[in-house]
């Protein structure tokens, strides 16, 4: 034994003794060394690359050379010319001998469950491991003296080649299987879900295998193509979500049902038809088939949730707003959604929490992981609810606040949508009062030269989330509003810009020929609420967790990604933290449907993790009216926000008022701290 | 705790005591003792009805009198109310109490395991033990302090009521849930199969589910409807197989399909047309709903199961034979084969044993569990194949052998499907050689008065295959054939029913104005041929097992419930056996899939036995074309037929053959017996 070759691995380090003329895979698999493969060490589908690393290993005892491996080899050669590619030095590590003592370097991209590095903050790097493999085998051909089926002697392969045992096999991979056999020259690659069903078959060496992440949202639908055995998002889309004809938010749309009976299939359809574009869509974009998408996997709001699945949501509508079900969906055929990609292809949804709290909210915990740090961890996601996720790994809570529409714009007189035009930055001059902004689609601000002309083409058409956040946060600063949210109107002496309307006042924000914007005492009304709402089910979670501050904040969804986190303190949206553990993460519920689709072992984990999570419903909670009184000042009256203050100078008033606040001090004495919160 | 009153169920002899007031349901289930109920004790459903044993029961101490039951309850009388039934002595153990000793008798038909005993030999008796069964439980209501789905309050209640653990739920049924709870007032009653998975849900208390047993044979379809809350067959129905119009017998419909591309598809499609008119018409007959059908077992040959599940059959058509799958089809929707009972019914296919022995077989073999005795048994299924299982609980064979379509009276000159005017029964006088007959449809005799008026009606039209055996066997011990099937023409001048024919000569066995029915030299041959495929089958299989003797027959399907044994053997078709011990068994492959359908343990058992059976390709086989030519011969030159000699006088040629017959003397020296089978 020790007269055989050393081969030692790196990065694991992982060593042993081989003889000569063993392939540098056999002994990798051997000790356990995690080398990707599809075609089984057939040098067919170059997925088992290594690099020789050559030198004086004295740590190892090793000289290690290229004269210790056999020469490049035929297969190798073929492979270069089938694939048009160069090997580069690199060896198959399948079709390459040990000859000697050889320190072999196995590169990331050749690991089995290797880290995908990916772009940008939305999703975090992922071990890939998703729930459908591919296999490809060699199968017995029949044998009239020992009679067995096709699929027998598939699975007897699976178990030899792969040691996939007691596999099950979709009806569906039955009907195909002969004719991919005979096809195949009994040479089939097969995909594999969650390592206990066949539900794909195709002749001979196939090694192209696609999943799609959707994030099923009230407008809109988003969507991600995978490559599933690289990990690479290949293709990305999003259209509008088609139920909007029903009614622009969830609300409208559960009435729309409860007025139209079968008015829940109608909007099923049209869901599961904008699916099937943008599978279309996703699948030209990256110039594959779409039956080569494998496996699909789904976030959304209860609602959005339900009726992607066919079930009714009118429970959503009304108190207790009950889910039908709050488990993840596993292993269902696309057919059953009636999505068309590959038929066999599988549907994993992640589970919805509570009943305004859906598998969207789960998606973004998936993503942001508080329930593996002790970090105390606030994760707000705001659209016509908000949902909100607070805890770390000894407990987690979860609730949704009912802040309206307001935050989307559709309660403000000058509101709309996020789109080239609105104006989404907002300066105020404290001494002027005289604002300047900036609109979507143009760099400069509005005081700049060139500004008009920037912005001629879209003109200026009305104020989007965040600017109303901001233009609100400045008028605040300002003095234009007190901490009541009333606008003074004795200002009226020192600008024109606040004008009466009736026995109220306005800030008028820009006004040309064609438009004038202002904000009026009901859009700021309109805001508080909201925000009131928001704050007091954060509030509300804290006062459980029994925690006066938190250590994170992460705003999720497209509002959180656009508003500047500052503004969102000042106003009080979210509660007093450091400025910079507050960040937006994007379209986390997105990015969790995408860690799902990539790496199985998550599904599990997000699982467990919402069956644990406590699920708070802020409607029968005495408390969450009082701090939503309580809120609706500005900041609010709840906290004397240190952080906030560090870094803002808030109006005098507001510096008298805080100090002597009394709610949260009676909070803190009632409640004791949970052992190991950091508080 | 002795001082508690003690309680004996009868027949199980289980026996404890329990504290006063105890319901008698209460105290079964602690003692294990096994009385059924839908309704979880309610006393809804009915179904745990006991008596109360009165008298002195000096074997256990007890004097068990009405007494030490409670009286009648509230909740008896309304039982009895609702369903317009009087429990006549019975009580319901879920409503009645325990005051003092008794002595408490569950009838047969109160077990959850009762045993069916079933009318006629066709299905023995069967431990009801469904794969679906039904299950009412109480639901919390939703709570918003504590939110939770319903469906996951559904699984608390049957986990709480019926110790149902870790189910799942299909898609389907939370479609349904919210509405069938609130229509049931969170009352609702569920299916679950296999004590795994919940397919379906109905409001309130539902106590009705039926299963469907179906046989789809080549020529006919054959279904059983079966109440499987009670084991009832009660409904039966049986139609053409539609794929008659592409094929009389199997081969020419798998040559369709290799004529025709999508031709399998045009054949799943008929087939299955055809069993949603056999579900209507069960359903009809037995006075339900197609949707109360939440199960469907299945046998069928090989091609017949392939075209069923949606699989090409051109692989069955020509060598190797194989077959798609060899696993049953389990847990199948319903309506993945486009059967339309209830939608999420579920399908169960016993499964296929080699390329030419279908589940069928495994249908019959489960329905005379040759794996379970020690005595050698053999199961003869004759179809266009005849499929051929020996062997007993040490080792089990099957094969098939070609006998062609002969026996269905295809290759007969005057041959016919059995039907109303076809000659069944024949006896020819061995002194005047003039035949007497009967046809179906008719209870006389040829030669007895009022025969032609009995048959005005469908005239004689032909022979079906029961009668052909029985000319040939007839004609054989009357010497108007030799042992080589010869016709003897020196009898033409004894008979004006022996004519010559060309070179050759017939037997004419019925003459009228409209029809002449004759038995030609051809028609001979041609049974024969059948008859020694048949035999040579079972010679080799007996062969692998060392085998001279088998301890008994049993006969399956339309052909071999009609012939007459002693005729089959004959002529050879069987070997030589005690004719106590041959019996025509029916459709053994259709109460084999009713079989499935009422006891789910049985499925695991057939799957097994089918793993454990040694398939053989006579094909392949030297020794089935030797023993092929000798068993060319009337009976045959294999065996002395010892039995056979015993009841009937063979012609005196044959006695002195088979004494020195070679054949099998050598095989029993060239083989040893198995250790523990019975020779």
């Amino acid at each position: 034994m020790s007269q055989d070759p050393l081969v030692v691995f790196t990065p694991s380090g992982r060593r042993g003794h081989f003889p000569i003329g063993t392939p540098v895979l056999q002994a990798a698999r051997a000790l356990g060394v995690d080398i990707d493969s599809t075609c089984g060490g057939r040098g067919l589908c170059g997925r088992c690359q290594v690099s020789l690393a050559e030198g004086e290993f004295a740590k190892h005892g090793v000289h290690s050379c290229a004269a210790n491996l056999s020469p490049r080899s035929e297969t190798e050669l073929a492979w270069e010319k089938t694939h048009g590619a160069k090997l580069d030095g690199r060896r198959l590590s399948c079709s390459t001998t040990i000859r000697g003592d050889v320190v072999i370097d196995v590169p990331a991209d050749s690991q089995v469950h290797r880290q995908v590095v990916r772009k940008g903050a939305e999703l975090g790097d992922i071990a890939l491991d998703p729930a459908v493999r591919l296999y490809y085998v060699e199968v017995q051909e029949p044998d009239m003296h020992l009679p067995s089926s096709d699929l027998r002697r598939l699975k007897e392969a699976l178990d030899f080649e792969w040691r996939l045992t007691d596999l099950q096999a979709d009806i569906r991979v039955v009907q195909q299987l002969q004719g991919a056999l005979r096809r195949g020259d009994w040479k089939v690659t097969v995909a594999v879900h969650e390592a206990e069903r066949i539900i794909a078959v195709w002749p001979g060496l196939h090694e192209k295998v696609y999943g799609m992440a959707v994030d099923v949202g009230s407008t809109t639908i988003a969507a991600h193509l995978c490559d599933l055995q690289t990990g690479a998002v290949i293709a990305s889309a999003g259209r509008m979500n088609p139920q909007i004809r029903f009614g622009e938010d969830l609300m409208s749309r559960v009435s729309y049902v409860m007025m139209n009976p079968g008015g829940d299939g109608e909007m099923t359809r049209e869901v599961r038809t904008a699916l099937n574009a943008l599978a279309a869509e996703l699948a030209a974009e990256a110039g594959i088939a779409v039956a080569e998408i494998v496996e699909a996997t789904f976030v959304g709001n209860p609602v959005m949730h339900h009726l992607l699945f066919g079930i009714n949501p009118v429970e959503l509508g009304g108190a207790p707003f009950a889910l039908a079900t709050d488990e993840a969906v596993t292993g269902l055929w696309a057919t059953e959604i009636d999505l068309h990609i590959h038929p066999n292809a599988r549907i994993y949804a992640l589970p919805c929490i509570a009943g305004h709290v859906g598998a969207d909210t789960a998606g973004a915990i998936l993503s942001e992981t508080p329930y593996l740090t002790d970090a105390m961890t606030l994760i707000v996601d705001i659209g016509t609810n908000a949902e909100i996720v607070l805890g770390n790994r000894q407990r987690l809570l979860a609730a949704s606040s009912p802040t309206g529409p307001a935050f989307e714009g559709a309660q403000i007189s000058c509101g709309q949508r996020a789109a080239p035009g609105a104006i989404e930055r907002v300066r105020i001059d404290r001494e002027t009062l005289e604002p300047r902004f900036k609109v979507i689609g143009c760099e400069l601000w509005s005081d700049e030269p060139g500004f008009a002309e920037a912005t001629a083409a879209t003109g200026i058409t009305g104020i989007c989330g965040s600017g109303i956040i901001e233009v609100l946060a400045e008028m605040f600063l300002a003095g234009i509003i007190d901490q009541d949210g009333v606008i003074d109107g004795a200002l009226a002496a020192r600008t024109a810009r606040v004008k009466a309307s009736g026995r109220t006042f306005t800030y008028s924000l820009f006004e040309s020929a064609e438009r004038s914007l202002h904000i009026t005492q009901n859009d700021v009304r309109a805001i508080q609420l909201a925000k009131a709402a928001l704050y007091a089910g954060v509030r509300l979670l804290m006062d459980k967790l029994g925690l006066e501050r938190i250590d994170r904040i992460r705003l999720a969804g497209a509002f959180g990604s656009h508003i500047d986190v500052k503004y969102a303190m000042i106003l009080g949206l979210i509660p007093d933290c450091a400025l910079e553990h507050v960040a937006s993460v994007g379209n986390a519920a997105g990015a969790g449907a995408c860690i799902a689709l990539l790496n199985r072992g998550r599904r599990g984990e997000i699982e467990a993790a919402v069956r644990r999570i406590d699920k708070i419903e802020t409607a029968v909670e005495a408390s969450f009216q009082q701090y939503f009184v309580e809120a609706m000042a500005i900041p609010h009256k709840c906290d004397p926000f240190p952080n906030l203050r560090a870094v803002v100078a808030l109006p005098e008033a507001v510096a008298k008022d805080r100090a002597g606040s009394g709610r949260s001090r009676r909070g803190r004495r009632e409640r004791t701290p949970i052992e190991g919160v950091t508080t």
